[in-house]
């Protein structure tokens, strides 16, 4: 396998062409096993596809067609109808990150509808309403997958920009289902944004209904946290540098009150009142009016990724007992509990709908900050009609 | 009351003169009451006090006079046989930190007996070991102190550098007890040192036997967070800069392994096998090194208080779902159970015994990290002979 092969073949759709090219996830280590013994016989049996790929730090996206196989007995093929657009696809397009493999064709927020399971899948039927997130693949057999935690494997392999060691690791078991109730266009964003708030207020214990949750930055993930923190039970503040959004904070996303962060007179009338706060911050920026804000034992979670470090003030950490943590996405289990409390509590994200023709004027939008909330492509309602 | 004694009534002795100069803590609302109706009387029947004091920021300790009030009804007041010398007293001392009020007499892990008990007071008998740590009043109404968490109030007041609104805050609260097998000498560190790593161990989950626990930086923090984490039945893992440190981190410590944090080498080969690290370095260093080496939801807590910010990489602790905690000392009723914790497994800390007169000796020699591992001034044995 050439290098060149091995970088695109993990590489997954950002959206089909038309109905005669799918998107689909292999199932099981057996059918595994069978194509790597049949490895060339597999390669003669592709279907096309076609995606809009990066192939330099312009971040600049164009057509592109490539070649993925035919579905398996233990594969799931799906349709892709709509593709949420998040701020690390930008990051990645333009190698913000620094480790960006050329021809890259980004998308981790991709919901459909099931037109091919093979004979061994149990799990999915033709015509359910499915979706794949951030991960495609990961070892099954180290502590973090033994725990339902394969987001942190160490040999996961993303939905896109990630290396296929062998071509075969993408399995059944990153394939979500919808909940019936879920639209598949305002639902797609949750597969990224909703879990990427939703797993750390679980995990570091932020869920106390009657707490007081801050929410920086109100963007893609920002706006699903102010929901479900609402969802939890919790009163929710929105910190953001831009004043404008303020009414719809709080009208719109049903926020409790909205914090100016480059007003200091406020910031500092809100010093220790804040439990825990989910930092959605993608840029560069202060950590210490954040931690101000905080109660002592407060808890910030910090789930953008600037490409360059934080400063990090260690006496207000030691002073209060707070704590700066961590998270990345979700493991396949929370990220289906999380599409099921969604559901039950008709949380969606707010969307800006486009069509596949407009997406690198909605990535120049993105990096402006000037989307409400999420842009989803519109697959199905795009080149293909 | 003017500013200058305001400053001067809460800074406790770093030692008495004599056994006719005694240390005494307050002990109810009742007497403050009464002691704010007739302050003028109290001043009148003050004791004469000695200390050893810096008075500006060169650190140098000397002679100084003050004046403590009587024994009251509520009060406890203890012969001060031992102190312990942390860094923070350095940092105090020379004004690092940027909030030293002028005198200052250092000394938070203060160990005793009890000459005086008030009529009221029913927690403590003359003859009683006891000790005293780093804070001697907080507003005991807060959610922080109705939980506990003295430590956390945000009307604390610290055993010296710390304001005392009307001079009345101090109380038995304050007092710890010595369980018997606890030596004075050695235990008394454990009044700062002791629960300094003590208390994050619990809050933070790291206590699970078996688990791997490293400890950043083998000063006096260190050795005994070593300690205590093999008593918690964890494997410990000494990082330091100092190679020569290593046989007496094994051998005379009791420590599994040990880490040179500047062997790229040794560092690499240590990468994502920890649980858990308690970082005591004081100084300003990389996180990004500790950060490597703990485990998906590792733990890292900071102890130390360097004096300038610290660099956060986000990356790791959103791909690993790592945390950064601080911990500052620990609550009336922890640091009891610790002592108590202490008591049981035999830990002490190692120290090196002196006689005040040599102090300035002993801080230059701790601001090179050259001791073995604690100072502890012999009050009685100094000037009083």
């Amino acid at each position: 396998m050439q290098w060149q092969t091995c970088l695109v073949v993990p590489i997954f759709l950002l959206y089909i062409l038309s109905p005669t090219h799918w998107f689909y996830l292999y199932s099981s280590t057996k059918t595994q096993q069978k194509r790597k013994m049949a490895k060339s016989a597999g390669e003669e049996n592709q279907q096309k596809a076609f995606g809009c790929a990066a192939t330099d730090n312009s971040g600049i996206l164009s057509p592109f067609n490539f070649s993925r196989r035919e579905n398996g007995d233990d594969d799931v093929t799906l349709k892709i109808l709509y593709c949420g657009v998040c701020h690390s696809d930008l990051h990645t397009l333009r190698n913000e990150w620094g480790f960006t493999f050329y021809p890259v064709v980004p998308g981790h927020e991709i919901s459909g509808v099931a037109t091919k399971v093979g004979k061994n899948v149990t799990k999915f039927n033709i015509g359910d309403r499915v979706g794949v997130g951030v991960l495609v693949g990961s070892c099954k057999t180290c502590e973090c997958c033994e725990q339902d935690l394969e987001n942190y494997c160490p040999r996961i392999i993303f939905t896109y920009n990630s290396y296929n060691p062998d071509g075969t690791k993408i399995m059944v078991r990153y394939v979500l289902r919808f909940p019936d109730n879920l639209p598949l266009d305002a639902g797609a964003p949750l597969l990224c944004a909703g879990i990427t708030v939703y797993s750390p207020m679980k995990y570091y214990g932020m869920t106390e209904a009657g707490k007081h949750l801050g929410v920086a930055g109100l963007g893609g993930l920002g706006h699903i946290a102010v929901k479900i923190g609402k969802a939890f039970g919790l009163k929710v503040t929105v910190i953001s540098s831009s004043p404008q959004k303020e009414s719809e904070a709080i009208n719109r996303l049903g926020a409790d009150s909205f914090l100016v962060s480059n007003d200091p007179a406020k910031m500092k009338s809100a010093i220790g009142t804040m439990d825990y706060i989910i930092d959605t911050v993608s840029a560069v920026h202060p950590l210490l009016p954040l931690l101000s804000l905080l109660k002592v034992n407060g808890k910030l979670v910090t789930v953008g990724l600037p490409n360059k470090p934080l400063e990090l003030p260690v006496f207000p950490l030691v002073m209060g007992r707070k704590l700066i943590g961590g998270s990345d996405v979700g493991g396949m289990k929370e990220t289906q509990e999380m599409l099921d409390f969604c559901a039950k509590h008709n949380i969606t994200a707010d969307i800006e709908l486009i069509r596949i023709e407009e997406i690198n004027t909605a990535m120049e939008r993105l990096a402006k900050s000037d989307v409400r909330y999420r842009f989803v492509i519109d697959v199905a309602n795009s080149l293909s009609q």
